[in-house]
């Protein structure tokens, strides 16, 4: 579905001590929010809480009040550890049930209910009232209850899931962005980019400076869902770029 | 300091649309999860927040009033997005004013008062009564005020910061960890970890399934600040795994 509404607005919770021990390094954020970007949603939070139930709780109930879509990842496998189900179950005040489709699938993917042990069959432990996300991967499914949805950790799986789960958003117009490498410092940039922001409120104008190899780089990113607009601002930065007789260089191709 | 009680806590909150929107892939947060795993500081929670006032303003309330540290990431540089600062002296109730010293390290940085122009004198307006984080890299400096320790969002010159930062918080026994490659999938460890779990409460177990070009592998990971126990732990951890018949081997050095 595409709407001339507001954009919708997504968050992500990442459930883990393994990110917050620094073991792992997570990579769905960024997956999900190049992909809610392309699909015109805007990704608002991302919040990383470790595997306590009152903290996964709390933050379940803020971010789904806050937010239309809300996604969790992490803490649904067969271990003592994985507990999410079971937080979902109770912020929403709903029983966690052994799931029969949830059960099959498990059934299907190990190939015979013998195989289904007591732990994997913990996978199947749903909270009522919640559709399932399927696992190509591996089996045991994500959920969907309320604006909630709850995916695997392991990249992946996270992947395939999010994958269906984006496919039942209201998605809006693509968020279009253009990325100017510039040869210049930000402060020397500073005051234009301002003037160009508070003439252009629907473009997003950003500037990222980096360092590599003890080299500085600045990047400018513009960014809206009004190709239109997009370009206009664009060719208006580029005009004041060579004002300030500054050389700079698209990254990638031109949107808008 | 070394102390005795309770490990203290700490958060992130990083502040930048470009991780949000994808631009950019986050690294600070997990820089910080591994040196403040070493100094026994819990990390207890991230959060990824929009460049909004508002957003910024509230968020940074809850974390300074649930955590013992507080870190930030991102938005103190030149340019109008950069709102960090002012958001950080209107959560305090402080102003907004001039630093003498933050000024003077940009002119040092700059070379002279004169190649401080406006965007970059910017830099150098302090929530009141905060005290100067040093820059070592680009000359803003960020600052601490109360539990709150603001710091610049690109990696090379936040490192800098937060090595400056962390030799003033009070650390704990360093959490150390074993890790162990398992040759089978979670669900068939599942009942074994738990009740190794249950024996040992001050011992953290995480069973971490990965897929690598289509083949699973698994990792049990032990943690704790107490290397006796973390020793009986493993040992007691390599006895079920022979007496599951399942071979292992263990990743970089056993500590405890």
């Amino acid at each position: 579905m595409t709407n001339k509404q507001d954009p919708r607005t997504a968050a992500l919770m990442i459930i883990g001590n393994e990110i917050l021990s620094g073991r792992t390094q997570d990579k769905n954020a960024n997956y999900i929010a190049l992909n809610l970007s392309e699909r015109g949603i805007v990704f608002g939070e991302v919040r990383v809480v470790p595997d306590i139930e009152s903290k996964i709780i709390k933050t379940l109930n803020e971010l789904r009040a806050e937010f239309d879509y809300v996604m969790t990842t992490g803490g649904i496998g067969p271990t003592h550890d994985d507990i999410t189900a079971a937080c979902v179950a109770i912020a929403f005040g709903v029983v966690l049930e052994k799931n029969a489709d949830a059960y099959q699938m498990l059934v299907d993917h190990y190939g015979s209910e013998d195989e289904v042990n007591d732990a994997r069959a913990r996978m199947a432990m749903i909270p009522a009232g919640a559709r399932l996300i399927p696992n190509p991967v591996s089996g045991a499914p994500g959920f969907i209850i309320g604006n909630v949805h709850v995916m695997a950790g392991v990249p992946a799986i996270m992947q395939a899931m999010f994958d269906y789960v984006l496919d039942g958003f209201e998605t809006g117009a693509p968020i279009l962005a253009n990325s100017i490498a510039c040869d210049t410092v930000e402060s020397a940039l500073a005051p234009m980019l301002a003037k160009l922001q508070a003439q252009y409120q629907d473009i997003d104008i950003g500037s990222y400076p980096s360092f590599k190899d003890g080299k500085a780089a600045l990047s400018v990113v513009l960014r809206g869902t009004d190709s239109g607009r997009l370009k206009l601002a664009t060719d208006d930065f580029f005009k004041l770029m060579d004002e300030l007789g500054t050389s700079y260089r698209v990254l990638g191709e031109l949107a808008g």
